[in-house]
């Protein structure tokens, strides 16, 4: 069939495209050019405009944001908190935490911040009521926890941190929600807490890091790339000569992109969580996005779970948003596959895929969200996705043959400038 | 709560004893001295006794197996394949596949190989039938996209082949099924073919190792390790002055070890797939076994899907039975968490967990597997397991400490012998 069509082809284009827009590709060197232009403009807006605080907005007394801390800052604040209770105890004051709310009605998108942050509401937790003494005597005991893990300089999971009193925590959700009671308390990141999530996301290309101490070179790390650390505060003195950070959603592109050593092509570093985001990828992103003013353009699937996806790197998660300041990555550009490529590269009918009901649903209330509102291309899109019901994964370019996507999609996309 | 606990021991123990067991871990170098025997044991018996195969037995003629063929070699067998399907059209006698079947009917376990293989039963797959018309087709198309892949020498996933031509394949089980039959006729492993799946699996520890060309030195890959290349053929040159290598079925178990740089303190490579094994995994933990020689060690939950884990790794999973001589590492250890260690080491009974109906089932099971009633240590932990009706995860045991798994844990287990 496909030979069909290039025979068909060749008889009225004298064969100069057999892979559809191969021809329209340029030199690489004038696709380099736009990449420098593109670097120096992010390196640029970078320095003439520091990324704005809750305090530049002069809103710090009416919202709430964590910061990352040391240990040992971590380490004396829940001294502190220990030594005003063991004094308001003494004083006759009794045994109580104020706990900053976590709840959706405490949350607000800020669109200068462009992230979603806690309002200032909080609510008191008296050891002495029965409604609260449970909670309270939970939270004592993850301190106490937190400050173990300080002094040994060790980090565990949220799994560890239930196992270590089963008898007091019952069961794992209640842990964790202490423990991000706690972060709010203490006005730290949950990272800085020394408490880490699995991690899933691996790098590769033109960046060179320390992880733990050893100096990691991701140009040299095979196909198989390198495993992000579950644990960003090891993390440092980070290089590269990248002119970009390309944000991958899915494995499969991931690989087709190291087997093809992309980055040697174009400078760049390839990043993937294989799926939805998880804290370690959205913090090394971050790290890298602030470290090196790099811009970072995003591949993900044409489906509203592609924008979901792209949007938890961009503002954050509703449940963690006390944390959004440390977890998201400002300016992430949507490079593709978006649907108005779906026409534009001519993606096969069959390649397309039917929205379901559930995924008109999630594109719609997508609509509605105040990170989609505020970029008109994001909402021009997002209707057409909508109108169309038709969806796409990144994998749908395999249709002109296995190394399209590297070799003229991705060439051509950064030749058009071609991303929101 | 713990601090009472201490306090009781210290009082009638003279404070010998805070953290279980631990005073019965011996100096290290004793425990080295057990390691070293172990590996040495293992290099002997790999030189003395090779691994048998279906011809050692005289089986071939009787069972299948596949077998690692480079690429041209592929590459030459589908074009002699094709040759002979155009002779047999020229000669007036059609045009059909005979396919091998991997029905769990054609299954069998051969204990000598300790690994399921498939039996000979084969069907015809003629084009001149309605029937089968479409599949022979398809299995046409895939052996050309799959002699594609030989000439780019490229790797792809079986998401980009079905997306080669969505309107044949209709959905990705039928191009998946077929690549299985395709792997079972040109008498290959699907990775010979070129086809990778998504890897997910880490390893750290005292190895080195060639990915794509690039020299990996896993003692210096930081906390979060190197994630393991999706594409076996293309790891080589091992070295390693480890004496086991450390299976981890969980990712927090594999973070506590990397961090605490246990391959420091007792020679190791470890290694964890994160959950449910992927073939990545297990081909690079087969490859890792065969080169270097060292035993095998595995650190999984005690409960039924642990020593399923257990399993795959071993003796393969049914629905790649083909392909079980590749897949498999032969002579893993249970070294924990087993059901005996939950009394021996004294885990609180609130870090035991209820078996549910199905766990039970599950276990029940697992007792008629040959694998491990060939297995009497195994087989009788496993009635321990069934007949407490208890679960345990390795995280239990934080319940002592968090770095009670480093620190007591695993060098007591090593230096007991305490592997089965």
């Amino acid at each position: 069939m496909a030979d069909n069509k290039k025979r068909r082809r060749a008889t009225h284009d004298a064969g100069a495209e057999r892979i559809p827009f191969k021809s329209k590709v340029r030199p690489d060197s004038d696709i380099l050019q736009i990449l420098k232009n593109l670097k120096d403009a992010a390196v640029a807006s970078s320095s003439s405009s520091k990324t704005l605080t809750l305090s530049d907005l002069d809103l710090a007394d009416n919202f709430r944001e964590v910061k990352d801390l040391p240990l040992s800052a971590v380490q004396t604040s829940i001294e502190d908190l220990i030594l005003s209770l063991a004094r308001s105890i003494l004083s006759g004051q009794g045994f109580s935490y104020t706990v900053p709310s976590r709840s959706s009605a405490n949350q607000l998108y800020i669109p200068e911040l462009d992230r979603i942050v806690l309002k200032d509401k909080a609510s008191v937790r008296p050891f002495a009521n029965v409604s609260t003494v449970r909670k309270t005597t939970i939270t004592t005991r993850i301190l106490r926890l937190i400050h173990e893990l300080c002094s040994k300089q060790i980090h565990v999971t949220k799994r560890d941190l239930f196992y270590s009193d089963v008898k007091l925590f019952v069961d794992q959700t209640q842990s964790d929600a202490v423990l991000d009671d706690v972060s709010c308390i203490l006005g730290c990141t949950r990272s800085s807490l020394n408490v880490v999530a699995s991690e899933k996301g691996v790098v590769v290309g033109r960046l060179i890091f320390s992880d733990h101490g050893d100096v990691i070179d991701c140009t040299k790390m095979g196909m198989g790339g390198k495993a992000i650390p579950p644990n960003i505060d090891r993390v440092g003195d980070m290089q590269s000569d990248a002119l970009f950070i390309l944000l991958v959603e899915k494995d499969a592109a991931y690989m087709r992109l190291a087997e093809d050593r992309f980055y040697n092509r174009f400078p760049c570093i390839i990043v993937t969580a294989k799926g939805q985001p998880d804290v370690a990828t959205r913090l090394f992103l971050r790290k890298m996005k602030m470290e090196l003013n790099l811009p970072v353009l995003a591949l993900v699937d044409s489906d509203p779970y592609g924008l979901k996806i792209l949007s938890v790197y961009g503002c954050g998660s509703k449940n963690m948003s006390y944390d959004s300041a440390n977890l998201t990555t400002p300016d992430i550009k949507w490079l593709g596959v978006r649907p108005s490529d779906l026409d534009k590269y001519n993606i096969p009918e069959l390649c397309r895929l039917d929205m379901t009901e559930q995924d008109i649903k999630t594109g719609k209330d997508l609509l509605e969200e105040d990170f989609v509102k505020k970029n008109p291309g994001w909402v021009e899109e997002l209707n057409l996705m909508v109108k169309s019901k038709h969806k796409a994964e990144i994998q749908a370019l395999s249709s002109f043959g296995f190394q399209y996507l590297t070799e003229v999609y991705l060439p051509l996309k950064l030749q058009q400038k071609d991303w929101i």
